[in-house]
């Protein structure tokens, strides 16, 4: 059976990854990072995720991003948008994340001997990062091929960004067919310990659209206001 | 004044590559990786030499690449060769250790808005790693042109990689030249605590063998046998 990485945080995306990897006959290492993220919760919904879609490991790796801060994610002094879609890249943006991620991925393969990476990256219904780009990941993937003593050995490496061209409705009718329970996962930036998301920050309400377009009631258990 | 993020290990290396950042008028922030490593006792030493090298700043980030293992630098069962060169990659080869590394200094560079990342890497006294070929640095810039706010926003940044061909005599005597008090490095893969060199592992050799070549006394403390 081939094994795969699959990057995890615990939302809606990277848990319809997982799911779409276990669909094509991968056994999943599921690597979820907690990097200081103001929404830590995600994590304990990362666990529940890799355990209910048949996850064959799942580690959680601590790095302490809050040291450089730079984004209302890892700084807590620097308030998360709650006011809709603006211009530009939101503050949410965590500085070379997504590089950080699949670097560890990277290396966890490498000691796997696993040539397969699964993010749940997406350039339609993001947030304008960009590090969630085709290019980017293309770029990385070649980087990668550079990197490593199975690329000096021509073991190819393949990251796989299943979800890049959809919407987060399609996502979400993609995930149901594969049976993700969505009400285990968490997107909000500033969910509370339970998990209960605000419903007003990018997150909740690129979410919130998705199932409204995907017209699928909304699993999320949202805070009192 | 230019700011720059300098990866500094707390060896010979990267220490020169520290001297080599300052005397071209950077700002130094110097970033160490706690990685798990066996000779920790190397990140006394790049505290040293981020303070001897007029550092502006320096920071050691913790990442447990021992979860992953995989490696005689992250794994104790695994034992650090002493008896000379062989073929092929190394088991003190660790996976991805420059991905990290670079990735968390490109992080940190784009919260201080710098655009130049200098690391140590060097592709002729070396043992082998493919993470330290020239065509992997050039792979890696690429990839983070387009991984980051800064990049979107046409700000280009540089990964300096000044030791890239240079011997390690060459090295020696850049760094020499520069300040460097190379007593205050430390390279072998197996230092004990107060930082003194086995002589024997493959780090050891190709420093000893350095300095030999450079005529320079070696300023190295070993371990008594």
């Amino acid at each position: 059976m081939k094994k795969a990485i699959v990057l995890l945080s615990g939302g809606l995306d990277s848990a319809t990854t997982l799911a779409i990897a276990r669909s094509q006959d991968f056994r999943c290492y599921a690597l979820s990072i907690d990097y200081g993220q103001r929404h830590h919760v995600e994590l304990n919904a990362a666990q529940k995720i890799a355990q209910s879609l048949g996850s064959h490991n799942h580690q959680i790796i601590k790095i302490d991003l809050t040291t450089f801060g730079g984004s209302a994610l890892t700084d807590q002094s620097i308030k998360v948008p709650t006011s809709g879609e603006n211009p530009g890249i939101p503050v949410t943006y965590v500085p070379a994340r997504n590089t950080i991620m699949l670097s560890l991925a990277l290396a966890w393969a490498e000691t796997l001997d696993c040539r397969d990476i699964f993010t749940g990256v997406n350039a339609v219904d993001y947030s304008g990062y960009p590090d969630c780009r085709a290019e980017y990941i293309q770029a990385f993937g070649i980087m990668a091929n550079l990197a490593t003593k199975a690329s000096v050995e021509g073991k190819q490496l393949t990251i796989h960004a299943p979800l890049m061209l959809l919407s987060k409705q399609e996502i979400i009718h993609a995930g149901l067919a594969l049976g993700v329970d969505y009400s285990l996962t968490v997107s909000c930036y500033q969910a509370d310990e339970a998990g209960r998301a605000c419903g007003v920050c990018d997150s909740c309400r690129i979410r919130k659209a998705g199932f409204k377009a995907a017209n699928i009631p909304d699993p999320t258990a949202y805070k009192a206001n």
